[in-house]
Formats: structure tokens, sequence, C-alpha cells
């Protein structure tokens, strides 16, 4: 063992401590803490984020970083230790340039935005969401123009959910998705209601069983409820504390049950890759999925290539109707399947079908560049995200609740993180191709239950490394390719084709 | 507002959040985290547990502390300003004794030991969890050595949890009230049977009703759901993360509807304390209730003189016997007040009714001198538990999980604490009997749902203190008494007189 790396690494400890100790106070503020709560909360997550920062910006950890540098200097690329090392300098340099100050008044401002957030969904009053989130967009600017940029502005945002990443490359995968995808979203749309899904939403799935049901789906892919749990909030998430301690929620509602159940794949394939993480990792930088487009490559391969696919519900379709008898026993496989799959443009990202789900991306990824540089005054975002709407799908939300109030992220302060969900549907076809190609089983397991080999094969190429490397990086690595939306493409062309009998 | 205590509050506003933040850790522990989740866990709350103590026992603190004593030096005793510098003193002089190694190692040990005894617990396994006492007692004595003491090893422990109050003056206390309390005993031991609980014992109350009931009565008494909620947990506990997130647990058993109710009334006393504590003494060693004795007085006075009287189910018993039709519509109030109040010698501490459960305390706090003087092994531990239960109470614990096991205190390390159940228990009588004298229809109120005059009296006398006196200041500020064991004599005796007909 490298004296210094180890060195570095216990210095280390108590930032990641910390930080997971937020994460524990962040999930019971989502799923437990009672309404007036939150004011001693925030004052008590800006300590921890602020005291954490201090640590790992400290000089001690500048000066441990360069030692370890030099006994690193001749190690592999790929090695833990040179990797750990590349991966806290990258971080480092990042956040030393921000002030503790800032980053203590943007955690509380976070926590104060989160509930008026949640307010103003509730009642419809983005009035009562908009000095929060003009507060956090200032304070987003101010660390943009510290951290700095080449090309653009974005380009400082997308880096902290992306790193190694441009806007622009962005915007070219995206756009060459677009073009390959507008034609087939037509096609459907040309179709009409060619796919009914009533048995689903207009009968009445008990929540009770909605959430076993849940919770067998999740054990049988893997899911390992020793070291997690589920629980429900409004807005379904991932978190972890520690390898052994990585929880999901979900949401459930009556007349929708496709909301727990894909809800609950898609942070059931978040919760596989962290409790995949080796645990030599714990504590340490490299210790958790590596980029937000790798993590949600792992949740949306889960969620659709697995979830929505014909011979996942071979399996679990006699299951989940064992499950509600009264509603879905005069159903059969092929009207299920095709149901779950049906491509209509509508309001709900977190609900949309995988066709129209990268156009509410391409939505956010362009109302953010425009309010990132100062091209929309967020008095007029409602109606610019209602003329996206009109745009790209043909509809107009009702509300701004089902609007530009729907998603949790800017309440967070997170701009520049919708893009990595598209990016992660990239991936995620790029991935599942190569695997579909080395198990030639693979899908007919699905069919008999049998999701070890897709699990065992992702813990080999993505999960064991941590945080090692970038997406780009990994993909490289793994698969010797460049992010790419042609499978993503093919992938959909194929499915829906079948699905709309085009 | 005085320039110095200020910079000495603002400075330890992290300490306080630290301390927050590790009671949320602490109660997901107990009431959400999954079986493996606790070896990260552990070293979370070591490290929020070894800041915090950094910081609280800084150079800084010191110097800070001093010129705010400067600050307060002819300022009134009772002022908020001259108690928070009192209080900080006291803690700091005890704090900068002990390393902050030995604190992270304690709080290492005791996540450990947390674990060790719910499994050992759970598998009547003494042994289990003998090493991991063993570890905490010696972590203890080596606190102890550190401490110091003036007469006696157990006057150091006493000081953490009962400042003011030394070990000689509570055996004092203990004897006036064994001595009080035998006759009374052995009187009713001689009706024997005389009183019938079989229809709460013998009949299955549905444990979704009981909890239903528990926040019926919570919400009547004045516990504020917007600022707290309630949890099951096997044993349970009150705690708090600031003054607007004050949460309980109860536990239920479908055969034994009293844990439940007593449970949460008396758990609803600590928090309604909790929750009167004023918003001003926020993030401050004033924000809090004061010591454990006046704590366990405000949940025991709830759960006693209040919760286990007849006036008190004058109102409550028709509501439960609406929740209950079938079990109680043929059981009449005066049967069914007797029942509660049934005295019987039994294993378990939390389920003992009022005369027993003083002998309880008093075989803990003779064992813990025992332990800490080095008179007694941990190898003889349960021996010397069962032998003690036999001569108090006459009766021999079948297994460890009833016996030493049965408490969660000594594996979070706390010994010196149990005595001030019974100092609570003291305290509770000398408040209620001077509230009965000044609010004479107070009782009255009781059987009309009218809890508020007592709260009310409570948060003048009792809560609005904050943690700014010791037990014995605030009983002369407010009462004009020295602790006294003559209240809680007489007033049991006159009540189980009455019940058992004597």
């Amino acid at each position: 063992m490298s004296e210094k790396v180890e060195q570095l690494k216990q210095h280390l400890y108590r930032y990641h401590d910390l930080h997971g100790a937020a994460a524990v106070l962040g999930w019971d503020e989502e799923v437990n803490m009672p309404p007036k709560g939150a004011e001693g909360r925030a004052e008590q997550m800006a300590t921890l984020t602020a005291l954490a920062h201090e640590i790992f910006t400290s000089e001690e950890t500048g000066r441990l970083l360069e030692e370890a540098e030099a006994e690193v200097a001749d190690m592999d690329y790929r090695s833990d230790e040179a990797s750990l090392v590349r991966v806290v300098r990258r971080d480092y340099d990042k956040m030393t340039k921000l002030p503790t100050e800032l980053v203590a008044e943007f955690s509380r401002a976070t926590s104060h935005a989160f509930i008026a957030w949640r307010e103003a969904r509730q009642d419809d009053d983005y009035g009562h969401f908009k000095p929060h989130l003009q507060h956090l967009l200032d304070l987003i600017l101010q660390t943009v123009e510290i951290i700095g940029y080449e090309d653009e502005p974005y380009d400082a945002l997308l880096d902290f959910y992306e790193p190694g990443m441009k806007t622009a490359e962005v915007r070219a995968l995206f756009e060459s998705l677009k073009a390959g995808l507008l034609p087939l979203l037509e096609a459907i749309q040309e179709r009409g209601a060619a796919v009914d899904n009533s048995f689903l939403t207009e009968q009445s799935y008990p929540v009770e069983r909605q959430w076993e049901l849940t919770e067998v789906i999740l054990r049988k892919i893997g899911y390992d409820f020793s070291r997690g749990r589920q629980d429900k909030a409004p807005h379904p998430f991932t978190t972890e504390f520690s390898p052994s301690d990585v929880r999901i929620t979900t949401r459930l509602f009556p007349n929708f049950p496709q909301a727990a159940i894909f809800g609950s794949i898609h942070e059931g394939g978040h919760a596989l890759y962290e409790q995949g993480i080796p645990f030599k990792f714990a504590r340490t930088a490299l210790g958790h999925g590596a980029t937000l487009g790798l993590h949600e490559s792992q949740s949306r391969l889960w969620e659709n290539m697995v979830g929505r696919s014909r011979n996942f519900w071979r399996y679990f379709f006699p299951i989940m109707q064992a499950f509600f008898p009264q509603q879905l026993m005069a159903v059969d496989l092929d009207t299920f399947y095709r149901a779950i799959n049906r491509v209509k443009p509508d309001l709900i990202r977190v609900e949309a079908d995988e066709v129209t789900y990268n156009f509410h991306i391409f939505i956010r990824f362009e109302l953010e560049q425009a309010m990132v540089n100062g091209e929309l005054s967020l008095d007029d975002l409602p109606e610019a995200w209602n003329e996206k709407y009109r745009a790209y799908l043909k509809i107009t939300p009702p509300t701004d609740a089902d609007g530009c109030l729907q998603d949790v992220h800017w309440a967070h302060g997170t701009l520049g993180y919708f893009p990595t969900y598209t990016l992660g549907n990239l991936i995620s076809a790029q991935l599942f191709r190569r695997v579909r190609s080395e198990i030639p089983d693979l899908e007919a397991g699905f069919a008999e239950g049998e999701f070890k080999p897709l699990l065992d094969w992702l813990r080999e190429h993505v999960h064991r490394h941590g945080a090692k490397f970038t997406a780009p990086e990994l993909l490289e690595f793994e698969l010797g390719e460049s992010l790419d939306a042609r499978p993503l493409i093919d992938y959909l062309t194929t499915k829906y084709r079948a699905i709309y009998r085009l």
C-alpha cells in the first residue's frame, strides 16, 4: 500500500463521513421530517456541508495530495491509487475555488428552497418559489464565474455532474438523437391511439399491493434489503450513506401503478450500482457511482431495457396478476406489454415513455442554458416552459405544478444535471447492446426470472470501478467506444416499430 | 445584547448543529436503519461526535468563554446570559478533560454495542453482549479517572446526567423512599390479586387502532405533530433535533395495550418539555430540557399523575371503548382504572407500576455502583441482577433478555443515568402537589379533556427555563423546596390505599 495515498485517504475519511451524515439528514428531510422541522435542519445541513468543505479544501489536503501525486506518478492510470488521487485532485481544484461562505449559503438556500418548492407545487404557485429560485440562480452564476469555463458558462455546471464532457458535445449528441427520434415519434403519433392502457389508468390498484409487488421485483433483480430499504416520497430518489445502507423511494397512485413499478425499478437500478461498489472504496472519493450519466445508465437500463421488456413481464406478469386478479385476469401479456410501452406526449418527465422522455430533457437543457446565459428572466420561465412543450410535444401544461414546478432539481440548486438523464439513456443502450451480444440467452433468462447474469456483467464492467473513470473513459476502457446516439435510436426504433406495427 | 456572550453563542452554533445531526443519525439507527448499515453509521457518528468535541473543547471556546464570563460577572444569576455562560463553563471544564480519541472511541464502541445488545437481547445471549459492555465499562472507568470526583467514583458519572447532585444525596433520598414504600408494597401484596387486568392482557387489541388511540391522546395533551412525529421502536425514546423537530417512539403489543398508551404518554411528556423550550435558546446549551431528573419529572408527571388518573380516563375511556368496542364495552371505568394501576412485582422496568417502578431503579443504581467500584465482575452481572430481583421484588427473571439485557442504557454506555428516573418521580410529585394547590379544578379539567392549564403551568415554571438551572436550583427558585421523598410517598400511599381499599 502506498503510504502517502493512505495518508490522504485517512485524512479525508471525515469529509466522507460528513457527507454520509448529510445524506441521512437529506433522506430524512424528504421522507420523515415534520412540516416545521425545516429551520433547524437547514442550519444543520449548512454546518455539515461547510465543515466538509473546510476539511476537503484545507491546506492539509493540498499538501497530502501533492505528496500522493508524486507517489502515483508512475502508476497505471487505471490503478486504484492513481485513480483516487486523480479524482481527488479534480474535486480539490474545483472546490478550493469556492469560498466556504458560498457553499454554506448554497446549502442553506437549497434547504429553504426545497420547502418553498414543495409548497409552491402543492398550491400551483410559481410566485412562491420564484424568489428562492432567483436566489439560487444568483449563487449558481457566482459559482460559474468562480469556477470558470473555456467555451460557455454552462460548461462549468455540466462539469459538476458529468466531468469530462462539454456542452457543445452534449448538444451535438442531442441533435443526433433528436433527428433520429423525430421520424419515429411522428410515425407513432400518426398511428394515434393504437395502444390502449385504460385497464391500468381506469381501474384502482390498491397501493399496499403495489408496494408489495415492487418489493418482490426489487428482491428478484438483486436489490439487497439487508443493505437498504424502500420508502415513499413525492419525488423518487436513491441515496447512499455507505455501501451497506443504500436507500430508495417510490411513489404510489391507485390509478397509475406504473409510477410505483417503474419508479422502483429505476431507483433499484441506481441502488444496484451503489450496492455493487467494492467495499474497499468505502469512505473515499471512489466509493460511489461515477458520473450522473453513468448512474442514469444503470437506472434506465433496468427500468427500460429490462423492466419494460416483454421477457421481463413473461416472468412478472403472472405474479402481478396474482396481486391484482380482479384488475388483470382478463388482460393478456401482449396487451399489458404494449400498454406499459404506450407512447404519448405528456406533461410529466418521470412518467414519460422511452420515446418522448428525451424531449423533456431537451427542453430543460435548453431552458437552463438560456437562464445561465441571461437570455431568460425567471419571470418568463413558466411561459417559456409551456412554449417548448407546445413546440416539441404539442401539449400545453394546464398548471405550473405540472409545468416548470414538476421537478425537484432546481429547488436543489442543480442546474446542469438534467442532460445527464439523456446521456444515461445513450450509455444504457451502448451497454445493453454489448451485454446482449456477449450473453446471447440474456433476455431468455429474464423470462425465467434470472437477472443475475446481467447484474454480474454490470458489476464486472461498470460497478467494480466505483468512481474511478469518467463516462467517456469507462466506455473507452470497457467497450472501446465513444458516446454515440445510434444504439439508442436503433433500440427504440426496433422496439417501437414492433409495438406500433409501423 | 452582550457582545462577548453573543460571540460565544455564535461560535458554538456548529457544535449544537453537529449534535442535532448526530441525533438524526441516532434516531434513524433505531427506527429505520437496515441490519447491515451499522458499520458505516458507526464511523459517521464517531466523526460527528469527534468534530463536535473538538469545536467545544477548542482554545477558541476557552478564550470566548473567559471573555463572556467577565461580561456577565455582575449579571443576575438567573439571567439568560449568565446562565448560558455558567452552563457552557460547566460542560467545558468537564469536556476539556476528555481526550478526543476517547470520545471518538466511546462513540464508535456504543454504536457497535447497541447492535450487539439488540442481537443479544433477541437471542437471550448475554455472552454476545458482555465483551462490548466490558469495553464500554473500561472506557467509562477511564472517563471517571480523567474527570475526577470528590467522594466516590460514581459521583463523576452521576454528574453527567444530574449535575449538582452527589451519590450520597441520592442514596439518602432513595433510602427514605424505600422506607416509605416498603410498607405500602407489603400491604398491597397481602391483598393478593385484588385487582384484575385480564381483560387487557387476555384479549387482542389490534395494533393499528392502538396506534390511532395514542395519536388522539398525544394531540389532546398538546403534543404538536407539526413539530414532531411518532414512530415505532423496540425501546421507546424521545429525541430532538431542534425545537421544531421533537420525535417520540412507542411500541405496540396486541395483548398489552398499556405499553403503547403509557409509553406514548411518557415520551409525550418528554416531548412537551422539548417543544416548550423557548426558540430564543435554539442552537445553544440552554436549548433543551435541563437535567435528566427534570426531564423525567415531565414524562412521569404526564404518564402517571395525569395518564393513570381516574379523571384522565373519565375523558378518554369512552374514546378507547369506541376504538375497541368488542374488548371494552362491558368494562366499566372503575374496573379499567384499577386495572391500569394494578401493582404487581414484575420483570420489566418500563412496564412497571408506579409502586414497584422505583425498586427497579434501586437495583440498577446499586449494581452500577458495584460495577464502577470494581465490586462486581461482568461475568457475575446476570446472577447479581437476578439476586436483587429476588431480594426486592421476590421474582427471578427466567432469561437475561428479560433480566440484565432488558434496557438499552448500558449499550449506550450510560452508567449513572438510571437514578435520574426515580429523581424524576420525586420531582414530579413535588411539582404536581404544587400545581394542584394553585389550580384547584385542575383534575376536574382532565375529565373534560382540558390539559392546557397544566401544560401552561409547566411551560411557565419549568419549560421556559430551558437548561438554565439544575434540578435543586429549579425546585428552589420555582417552589422554594429541596428534593424530598415525602410528596411521592404521600401521593402513592393515598392513591393506592384507595385502589386496594387498604
